[in-house]
């Protein structure tokens, strides 16, 4: 039998996950009842926005709330959910939003629930685009499943059904396709500030190299001097980083990664 | 005295950039006398497009023609270069349109002339907006790089006028920014991949990365198990990874990178 369709909702945390998440939530029809949160200044401003009662504790949490959750660092869910367990009073649904943790995290404690999380970096500088936001979605069983589902699609056209460890191996590649190429956007506007050079000059490029990008065919867009064997090129690239042996190794190891991936066509 | 306005134009190549800026040049009222290439069947493909006489030899170029546009792989161009002050008979501008390659190559052979270099990766999957594209312009006098930045305005809002260690500078920059960001993107397509995934999840977060960026505040916008020193996730992730030792060493290299940025502000 179907779950009952999921209309309250209460957050633990009130960073950049919950804030994207709950107003997206209540603009969708979802209430939102508590926005919980050791600082209560914190739980306050976000609680205001989503017309929510602002709460400190656990305890305090309204405990007839269909879902409770959880968007909190890795390190600090593990135990609310023994918390929760141990106090035995809250009977919703519980769902965490991270990518690494598995689902035994909740679990283990014997609690319903599951997994909610949504594959986009959340950051004080920017909004992404909700709708567009891919959500994975894990449940206890296929009906916790199917009702988390219901609550991300009011959200976003992007829902999808995967295991803890297919959730961990996105988030692995997630690390790769942003935090890693972040780095190597950062260390291009160091190179180009030391010749004083303006960095938005990158900017068109850097966008179209990743506006182009259909899914799954990074591999064959490969361009630059190492898939195509230019060696003046790289030996000049090296010299201009020979004051910077750590970024010529950086330089080197990445190319060398490059031309194995051409003439093996795989890059893992 | 200014040179006279450039009006006419040919090309020595018929590859992805010239492919992309003949056209772009003729649409902005510039007549394109000839395409040389070695490869005819090339030069008239373009040629055909752009209303020009294909050419397979540069004896075949019409000589009075204002600029003559070197749209080659780098190493042809010293030798075409070579090639047009032996011959003497040109008398126009000849540009190279190559990030690396010095302005000397031009220089050292007594042409008049210079660079006009796009700041774009022209492949035959994409077609950039070439009204955004940077154009990096050098010559061998002050009057040519006007001419020269007279016809790259024709085409784009964004011209520079950039000595030759600069634009060295700017495709190394290219290369982190672009070639090796290309590159992770190939390694998470890979890692989605092997675990059954539609690599397609990571599109919006790869576009959210690039599209925030403003230039040169990459540093601030770092995120990610590194930078946070969050090792329970990292060491998550090596063990994702111990089938595959020389990813894990990639992965290990650039988050020991991101902390150093961190932890002194700097990525160069």
């Amino acid at each position: 039998m179907p779950l009952p369709e999921i209309k309250t909702v209460s957050f633990a945390g009130s960073g950049n996950v919950a804030s994207n998440l709950a107003p997206a939530l209540k603009r969708a029809g979802l209430v939102i009842r508590n926005v919980c949160s050791r600082n209560l200044h914190h739980a306050s401003a976000l609680a205001a926005i989503v017309n929510a009662l602002p709460v400190e504790s656990l305890e305090d949490l309204r405990m007839d709330t269909d879902l409770l959750i959880l968007a909190l660092p890795d390190k600090a869910i593990p135990d609310i959910a023994i918390d929760l367990r141990r106090s035995g009073r809250f009977k919703g649904i519980v769902a965490h939003t991270s990518g690494s943790l598995s689902l035994d995290v909740i679990s283990r404690q014997g609690l319903q629930g599951g997994v909610f999380y949504p594959l986009q970096s959340f950051t004080k500088h920017s909004s992404p685009d909700i709708a567009k936001v891919p959500f994975c979605i894990e449940g206890t069983s296929s009906e916790i499943e199917i009702a988390l589902a219901a609550v991300a699609r009011k959200l976003s056209s992007d829902v999808r059904f995967l295991d803890s460890l297919q959730r961990a191996s996105i988030h692995l590649a997630a690390v790769f396709a942003n935090n890693f190429t972040n780095y190597m956007y950062a260390v291009a506007d160091c190179l180009l500030a030391n010749c004083d050079v303006n960095p938005d000059i990158l900017l068109p490029l850097i966008q179209e190299t990743a506006l182009r990008l259909k899914g799954g065919d990074a591999a064959q867009l490969q361009t630059g001097p190492a898939v195509r064997a230019d060696w003046p090129t790289i030996d000049q690239h090296l010299e201009l980083l020979k004051q910077n042996p750590e970024l010529a190794e950086v330089y080197k190891l990445i190319s060398s990664h490059i031309v194995k991936l051409k003439n093996s066509g795989k890059a893992c």
